[in-house]
């Protein structure tokens, strides 16, 4: 029964887009990621994504608009849209999505950790 | 494909205990909650919940202990495990459940607003 506090997780979290497992619940994986710079497009076939940026500005792209998600803000990727993320600065987000869902969905990329890979912070 | 800004939804809360869904992913809902005072002791047979505090300080008693929770942490209350939420003073709280998680689990009260009656924000 430990309280999770968001700003010492990230603060143990050297590296960019690799997402760590902060909590689980209902079978749902609470990540905690650094971005910046450009992900890859993707989709998810079957799982919705719930982004919460507690630092910075993230760049959601889609492929008729992009919508800018600031500190305090979040957004549902709903699945099978596809998407880019963009962090033009350092964001520290918060992606709330099953356990099962793996980073680049139908895309095969290297910039996707293999789930079993996924470390905890 | 609308982002939702925390403190804009807040304010628009105008009343304690009475969460309102502001978004749904994967089956799951996540509720705002502005907390004062104490609630009831009670457990989910079957859902585990993620509280995100936002604003504020909450403390959720167990029958063994007490987690305080603040600003910026966040807490999985397990399935099963009896609590009662108790804020001295204003909580803002991000709740994320499942879509049928009602109020006071397995408990019936009257502070348990019915999931059909739950409005959104």
């Amino acid at each position: 029964m430990d309280k999770i506090n968001l700003e010492q997780k990230f603060a143990q979290i050297p590296d960019y887009w690799k997402p760590r497992v902060a909590a689980e619940s209902n079978g749902q994986h609470v990540r905690l990621a650094k971005l910046k710079g450009e992900f890859v497009w993707h989709s998810h076939d079957d799982e919705d994504e719930l982004f919460i940026v507690v630092k910075g500005r993230l760049r959601v792209r889609f492929r008729d608009q992009d919508v800018e998600v600031c500190e305090g803000e979040m957004l549902v990727i709903p699945r099978g849209v596809e998407h880019m993320p963009v962090a033009d600065e350092e964001v520290h987000l918060i992606n709330i999505t099953r356990a099962e869902t793996t980073m680049t969905g139908n895309v095969d990329s290297d910039r996707a950790i293999p789930i079993s890979q996924l470390q905890k912070v």
